[in-house]
């Protein structure tokens, strides 16, 4: 239920921003907060940072990730544990060098890799150590990903802020310094002028925070559950592995794994199993 | 007596929080406290965040937690080297394999697992890893859920802050430009609608602090501090469980365990000893 | 020296305070930055999140620790150092079994403790053990306690700055409103009022700075101090009753323990010796 | 494609900036965000804290840093393997010692400095500590690095809002009350001037954000990257050399190095092998 | 080169700072950045809360740490091994117990302690034990030396706005209340001694950036930079100690010593050593 929450998320996330623009004395969303040039400097400056930060091919995970954090499932650590006793009744008839017929009939990408790897190391420690390496190279290229996002939520509110400033400036030393020389005396239109100026600069710092909030923290935050979740199904399969290649029986191997698990999966793992 | 203090927090809090929203001149607590537009642009956008970030099931510890620090009481350091010291003097009369008979009397549910993994675990090594593997992962199922409280916390300024810049912006370019043209020349109805604009606009500021110091890092605070005193519980627990695997003595057993609490509970322990 | 150090600390900055607080155009302290309502707001604020956050025993360690900065001094690695020395010349004299009578001479309870447990335990693996996780136990309860104050720290200036926050709503909405009212076209009043009700908003800033700054990050990092000055002092003590049981010469466990000090304690280490 | 990234990322960069520099109305770039003076504050500032800070050796490397992000390609784990299995090759005709004579056809400085340690050590112990050993100590000369655009990047937006604080302290203290004698009765012209001593005083806001968002934190992190990436390099090379060391079978090594590069590089060493 | 930069940093720092108080109508240096009770506030503040923080004797680290990165270099590795080196010389002639007599030759502080080690402990573990605790405990030295001006750096910004609040509080409650009294209608004087106050008030915010940026942060970075030469330095004696203890050859030594050092430093040493 990981991809139903992300995009239940996002259409609240959606509607509530909707709501929130609407003018209620006009009933009209306000044409204020869109401005192109604002939000040229926000998602552009937030970009070119990125990129002058990211190698492209690391910078291609930005697209990635938001496919990812709509599509794909945490990983279960109980079909880890399901997978990993089905292999070892299979072991326990024709023996742990029986399991390379199973190979190909094996989805998950690191339980191949596992069993693969179960064929090829004789001795435990380097087949913990070539299972744990992997999992370890995988968990880092997980967390560049995560950094991509994580300095994205910190470029664009500060970029955000940069566009405020300029358009600060830019108002204050132009527009109200031109409207001072034609309407003088008049000091309500100034004021007038001068607060939709400091509105529209406000812009670029909404669009700063709700791409920070909305976007690149919680995608940083989606990443990195999903990752956690795949390392700890990992976790367990390696020491699964290990399990099978001590020859454990499917009930002391499940005994073994059940430590990783909250109560209500060793319920239902409980239950599958009778 | 650790639910009393949250208990106690939370109605002192309230009782602080109405009496700052009372306004001393007319004695009624302030109507431009209350603004659901502004409520729902900071718990909306905050939740919609979170469920961007958390799947459902990570998600739903938020009330299971808000539950959790009102009833639930820290874990007791004495108790648990009391049960051990029961528990030895079981198995110094009946043998270690004595105490399987006592595993359905025992409430606390890691020393169930650990006495259920004695009888299991035939080396020290198995053992302790099995029980260590599983503090863990109960550590770390606590932390995912501190971790959404934490989020929350700073979701919920950045919300109240973008809540305040919305707010401004909208103010500013229509409704005072709209006055200005109706009240020409009259600067003080402008100056009197911008500020009670500004007002509205800062409830939003206000809800994201409050709901961020008074309801979201205290949650997690509090959640820390029960995982923290369950830690240290079961840290115990799996010392002394060790300790009965080597057929410690009670009174080994119970200066092994007294390294890990203050003077307080050691004098109370002493007391309850005799 | 430490005591002097944090009463010196604590005058100052009263005196800066005070001070800082006198309108010296009338030459009294301005009645503005008392204002019991803002207290109320800030420290009500504090103490309430903080009594959600912790249970009532941890929460009391508040007061003990602003006792105990004023009148605990750091702990000596040099009077640790003697100490061991002292006992080591009685077990050359005696064999280690004969410290077992200078046990209630001594003053040091984590010396009181290290020795009796050097009674208790034959193996040097056990002995360093339980001094270790009772040491690690020690750590992690100042820990709790200097958690209490950094978050104090963090929850002040929050408070502060929300009861700012609600003081420019309730100024902004009623007050002013109310003055447009009556004072029509008097730009001057209003604005007069405008300001001193601002002032009176930023009292609770004031104090939300104040209070992090002069009490709870202070107070902390000086339990910080004594926790570390502790620590230092009971490793000191550590490696010296291990250096006890491998019954080295005070000479050479005199060269061990140097190690752990700066030069100045060498020196007066060194002359202490002669 | 790394640098082309870092290239592509200037570019637009310098784009945007320029693009949200120009006042539409009159089509130019506005004047008022080049400020000579302000740049000294911001930049000097910003330089002399980092002089103050780090040693000319290495400030130096803040020019060599900037070169280097522009023409520096990310480190290949895909070539490291491919030389690496080349060497078990020629290691397998002619023994490890013929590894001698190619030292001198070995690009990689890592590589080269391994292969001669394979030769000068002969347990495995020593020469993995030699090289892990190295690979810190080079790891910690780039954290240095970094460590200089870390700094420089907090000190920016610092001096940036201290020049503010100071274009605000001077304009309010001396230009406007200067005006304020001139033009009397004249609120138009006061609040002008103020308005352009404002706008002028966050210029320097402008700059500091502006330099620590486009040039030191993205530098910062592109540094990151390349260290990130030449450390995993070179750990991919130390188990390498360890399996020619062991004498391991090219295939074996493959397999055995495999396990740190992601599926793309593992298809195109797929390819490239066969 | 490493106080050179320093006092170059310094002398930079001095000049942009007087250049920018310079008010260019004027041609002086405007008084309003000279205000002593400003001044106290800050600096006051900041060294009371740092006086309740530390004992004296920690606090005294203050002085000499000031005079310490004006007048110290950093420490040389290329030295460090040179000596080590110069060492094994005489050990491969005249035996290592031969090193006793060059005790008393040798400057560096670190490296006669572990010679003097070196003839005191006989077996490798404990040596090497030894030296590391004494690095250990300089390195905790150097990082609560470092720590006092971390704290510092951000006691005075606090203290800084702190004074700022506090202006603000005053000049609005009071004088700003008496000038809406004197000169009734005139909103142009009030607006002016508004701006003024500001100013003035502004003037402690000032101070706190400038003092941590250019005196605090700084200097603790630039005594991390000090410490962390040292620890090298220090870490290459070490290894060097231990290989003198194994008895190896100069040679041996010079390649083991050289994995700590960069290129540069290694083209230095082939040049020194032919």
């Amino acid at each position: 239920m990981s991809k139903v929450a992300t995009i239940l998320g996002a259409i609240l996330g959606m509607i509530i921003l909707i709501l929130s623009m609407i003018d209620f004395n006009s009933g009209k969303i306000l044409s204020a907060f869109f401005n192109w040039q604002g939000l040229l400097v926000v998602l552009g400056g937030t970009f070119a940072a990125t990129l002058i930060n990211y190698p492209l091919g690391q910078f291609g995970c930005f697209f990635k990730s938001i496919v990812k954090i709509f599509s794909q499932e945490t990983a279960s650590p109980q079909l880890a544990i399901e997978q990993i006793i089905d292999l070892s009744h299979i072991a326990q008839q024709k023996g742990v060098l029986g399991l390379e017929k199973e190979i190909d009939f094996i989805d998950d990408k690191f339980l191949r890799f596992g069993i693969t790897n179960l064929m090829i190391y004789r001795d435990e420690k380097s087949l913990r150590l070539s299972l744990e390496q992997s999992l370890n190279a995988m968990r880092m290229r997980h967390l560049t990903c995560q950094d991509v996002f994580n300095n994205m939520a910190s470029y664009a509110p500060a970029f955000g802020m940069m566009g405020t400033v300029m358009g600060l400036i830019m108002m204050m030393t132009t527009q109200v310094a031109q409207d001072a020389v034609v309407v003088d005396g008049q000091g309500q239109d100034m004021l007038g002028a001068l607060l939709q100026g400091m509105g529209l600069a406000l812009v670029t710092t909404f669009y700063g925070v709700l791409f920070s909030n909305f976007l690149f923290i919680p995608t940083a935050g989606k990443l990195k559950v999903l990752s956690d979740a795949e390392v700890l199904k990992n976790q367990i399969l390696i020491e699964g592995i290990i399990g099978l290649k001590h020859e454990e029986s499917p009930i002391m191997l499940r005994e073994m794994l059940m430590v990783f698990v909250n109560d209500l999966t060793k319920q239902r793992l409980d239950q599958s199993m009778h």
